[in-house]
């Protein structure tokens, strides 16, 4: 009987890719992407620490629910370059999150997450509602302990949206209902990790957002003939069937989207030549940013896709919200925001898609 | 025909307050607030800037909205002491926002305001929903350009209470559909005035969240006898009829609501003995929050009372939302909380309520 090969072959929208699937020590899950196949032996690594399951809460007053994960108050903060948990493994050295010396594209699951898959029941605190029940991913752009997005290659962006889609795929057919690619970059947000990464929420319920975005889409709101209605005004730069664009109803100050001129629920229904524009311009979009003060950006970004069961006609985006309001200047989200959810703009889209289309 | 007399008293809940109305030179509102009648003469001013209306825009997918005033990027941003707009005028020094030598407690119009109650509508983009109608104010604790609600006289902090409702009532008069004062603390929340102040918002139309709350209120929920079963283990101090606590379903770590142990839909319907309690834990909480870490506790803080036209049973809470979730280290809402609502937690609320309870 031949043994099981290590990497499969993935038939990508771009391309073949490939994926090795690693089993870690710990029972965590790591994927491997690449162009070419994976051969390479596994080293020591991290494992996972002991963790209290997570439980979710309902608020009566606002109709909302958080999620508690008390275990993560003890995750790795800003570690200095030698103890990079997202590096590539050296033989001798300590233990890293990715147990080999080389690898282009890795995913595995969070060693501190909020949500996770095998939560039991009877851990659960008098207070919770249920089970924190969900996954949690982590995706390592690259071996590179520094760098971004916009530094990144066009192909390894591309590989990037490859494996997003090969996630988006598994997450799905894992039975969650909201799969939720992001990037939280610079300290600004919070980042713990300066090597160049994103993550991946799973959820077993669409959060309401997304469930209210379902519902207008559903109901027949078309953002691409409301774009296209707009007249270019807010329009921050295009390639191929793609356009970035600062919506209208921004809520943050210079908040960009990236969005198929077509219908499109989601990075797995574009063709090839529309990975290739998506992949120029999630470097295009942070490049602008970055330029627009001469200082890094710092923003959570977000692949905004259909859920599981929507309706049809999710239109997906690509939204980016940036925290700086002026050069040194953060945006804050102080009490107006978190006590009515009112969010106080100070400046208005159009300005913002002028100021970025011009960079 | 008597001159209108410079004061008018009002029989507070605790006692009489006296309150002179003056209006700025700009046609702002402003009211000082004392126990003593106040008869200083008016010194020079600072003067509202020309500003653009500001405008309210929705979200067609999240079904929310935004106000849009973009006059705000200009407003003044940690000034050095001696350009403190909240102190006192001196003669012959640069004017601040309060033209008198000395005052106890002051309210008046926000320089940069988000919300306005004269907005002209045939200035709005094609983008606007409508004006951003309502109205901003700042209350001033004190005339000392330092301190905190925790360092301020129990008589000031009642002089606060009183002074609060008489905004309520004014403003609700106005025909505001919901007015909230609130405190933003410390710079890691967006503060660009050390000055101790407040402010209060007075919306049109009555925000998402405490609309699903008079919902919840309405639908027959009763947040006083839920406290109750829970049995202490949540409470951090009490005083009086009134309790504070870490709410089961808390979002923020170290969050701590005051509340009166029996229905109550505002601070209006407090009696004197309740308004000196709310009072006396309005210091309590704060200065707990602060010995919590050793440093002043960044916080947001709102009093959430009944809008203007809410069905009964709505009870009233006085929220904290700490931003610390350990030493030098922030709760930063990132791209979970921004783009799901979906809140992670740190700290176990019953965690949290009994290591501020020992404090």
């Amino acid at each position: 009987m031949p043994s099981k090969p290590l990497n499969i072959k993935i038939e990508g929208t771009t391309g073949p890719v490939f994926r090795r699937d690693h089993r870690k020590a710990d029972g965590r899950c790591l994927s491997l992407y690449g162009y070419a196949p994976h051969e390479g032996a596994a080293l020591d690594e991290l494992l996972r620490p002991d963790t209290a399951p997570g439980e979710v809460r309902r608020d009566p007053l606002r109709n909302s629910w958080a999620v508690y994960a008390p275990h993560r108050q003890s995750r790795t903060f800003l570690p200095s370059a030698a103890d990079d948990p997202l590096a590539p493994a050296r033989p001798g050295a300590p233990p890293t999150e990715i147990p080999f010396e080389d690898f282009e594209l890795a995913v595995f699951e969070n060693r501190f997450p909020s949500l996770a898959p095998d939560v039991r029941p009877g851990q659960l605190s008098p207070w919770a509602s249920g089970p924190a029940t969900g996954q949690c991913d982590v995706v390592v752009f690259s071996k590179e302990p520094s760098g971004s997005l916009g530094t990144l290659s066009q192909a390894r962006r591309v590989l990037l949206i490859e494996a997003l889609i090969d996630r988006y795929r598994a997450l799905h057919e894992a039975g969650f209902a909201y799969v939720m690619p992001f990037e939280n970059r610079g300290e600004q947000v919070g980042v713990t990790l300066p090597h160049p990464h994103g993550q991946i929420y799973a959820f077993q319920d669409v959060p309401e957002p997304q469930r209210a975005a379902a519902r207008a889409f559903g109901n027949g709101y078309d953002l691409v003939a409301e774009h296209a209605a707009w007249g270019g005004q807010f329009d921050v730069a295009e390639d191929g069937g793609l356009v970035a664009f600062c919506p209208p109803f921004a809520r943050f100050p210079f908040e960009t989207w990236i969005m198929p001129r077509r219908p499109c629920a989601g990075p797995w229904a574009l063709d090839a030549e529309g990975a290739h524009s998506l992949a120029r311009l999630l470097a295009e979009v942070p490049r602008k940013l970055d330029a627009l003060f001469g200082e890094p950006m710092p923003y959570m970004m977000s692949f905004q896709a259909a859920p599981r069961e929507a309706a049809s006609r999710f239109q997906f985006t690509v939204q980016f919200f940036p925290v700086l309001r002026a050069p040194g200047r953060l945006k804050f989200l102080a009490s107006v925001e978190q006590f009515t959810g009112v969010f106080t703009v100070d400046v208005v889209p159009e300005a913002a898609a002028e100021r970025l289309r011009a960079l």
